[in-house]
């Protein structure tokens, strides 16, 4: 009977455990092609912690909303934000979008741990792919600001999202997070993203000529392309061994090239996020 | 008598306290002009925390060392290296430069404290504009790794470092502070050093034919320069009430728009560190 137990509970536990590939190919149904200037942008999208926000961008895609709209809030080392102005004055007439900051900690969610304490968070690590941060007292999670990190801009009211977001561009502005509604992540084209032309930081980074804003030609959605010119991209999965030892291998220098040890922390932005195409 | 003490002790304290500029003009002297395919970067020099390197560097500017060469090594978020591949194994001609990874805390320094404890260190801050961490317990203090920061690439031997170099371009390898010579950082034209090609990550960023490279067209010392190329190049003076102020105003975010106050930490590389031109 014992030995019945054991095989059971063995089937149930193995495949989380053991049979997680080191990649995964990204969800074409939330993965978004960008077509910049500067090179094509792949972001993964999250619905998991910002189902709306990804809804309304979902639409935006599907609509060619952001085709031709430019990034006209570019500082460099901090973000790059694009759509139609609508942060900056010119209301479009989309409707806003409920703030979508963090969400409540279930336990369907699996979670890799990195860092604890972190400077930002109580604790740090990564849920599917994205680098988050979670309280386990208020038993709230939310995903972090890091390079490659796209969320919402907003007006004063938390809940005044319509259709302009941001690219962390820089290092991450950690004292954003649990303030806007972050809702995707750059995995692959961050060169891209880097190549957008910046504003000038007297001017706050605004850009207010078009013709000089780097444009956004194309936006779509991974699963509305014709299969030939969609990208098939593969992330890390953050629930496979491979992963947890890499996180480990980072956090534990063990290299010769260590003259002095570094503390064993782990900054979870400091983390490889790039995917790679098929 | 009690007057004429405190008359005395004011006219020695004010010009500390009270009278620093907001911003300070780099000199000529220990700043670098590299003139890349995407733009003008200026680099500022630091012979107090890293002497023998700042002079083998200021040599190989004088000699015109560094004209024609490319960045071989370049993976995005994180460094471009560049120079004559001496750290990728063809050996230049040029000495080897001794270990300048910290240095002894003096009084002379002037510091002002960003975050304690940090991730990485007890303490972090300012020293002259550049972004340090120290440990008062071993008296110990060292430049950071941080975006932007400019050091000596070199092998498993801590004293192999000889002319190439590498700018960090992505979130701050803070794992790498204690253990590379850091001498310098960009104040001006950081966008530019985005904008240096990436290698692939799966060749370690190694972009192996010169002609994929990115070029430094010429890297000079700005005091080497014909007056009317010099540039002047302002940066934020860190002992200027004005760049406390700018720490504490990052730390307490006051404004309406946070909607969940940030905790009051401060980390040292997310604060502004471009300069500008004048």
């Amino acid at each position: 009977m014992a030995i019945l137990v054991l095989l059971a509970l063995l089937l149930v536990v193995a495949p989380v455990n053991a049979a997680e590939e080191e990649w995964r190919m990204t969800d074409t149904d939330n993965t978004a092609v960008l077509i910049l200037d500067s090179g094509v942008v792949i972001i993964e999208l999250n619905p998991e912690f910002a189902p709306e926000t990804v809804a309304q961008f979902k639409r935006l895609l599907r609509e060619g909303f952001y085709d031709g709209l430019g990034f006209y809030r570019v500082i460099d080392g901090f973000v790059a934000q694009g759509g139609d102005g609508s942060d900056i004055g010119e209301r479009s007439d989309e409707p806003t979008i409920r703030a979508e900051f963090e969400r409540e900690w279930t336990d369907d969610l699996r979670f890799t741990p990195a860092q604890e304490p972190d400077l930002y968070a109580p604790e740090t690590g990564f849920v599917d792919g994205f680098a988050v941060a979670r309280d386990s007292e208020s038993g709230a999670i939310w995903l972090t600001h890091c390079p490659g990190t796209v969320a919402m801009a907003r007006g004063n009211d938390p809940h005044s999202s319509r259709t302009d977001f941001y690219i962390v561009i820089g290092q991450a502005p950690r004292y954003l997070d649990r303030n806007l509604s972050v809702f995707g992540r750059v995995v692959h084209g961050m060169e891209h993203v880097q190549g957008i032309r910046r504003g000038l930081a007297s001017k706050g980074g605004i850009i207010e000529d078009p013709a000089e804003q780097s444009v956004i030609r194309s936006a779509r959605l991974a699963a509305d392309l014709p299969t030939e010119e969609r990208p098939n991209v593969l992330v890390r999965n953050s629930n496979s061994d491979a992963f947890a030892t890499m996180l480990e291998a980072r956090r534990h220098r063990e290299a010769e090239f260590f003259h002095h040890k570094p503390p064993l922390v782990l900054d979870v932005c400091q983390v490889p996020n790039s995917g790679r195409q098929e």
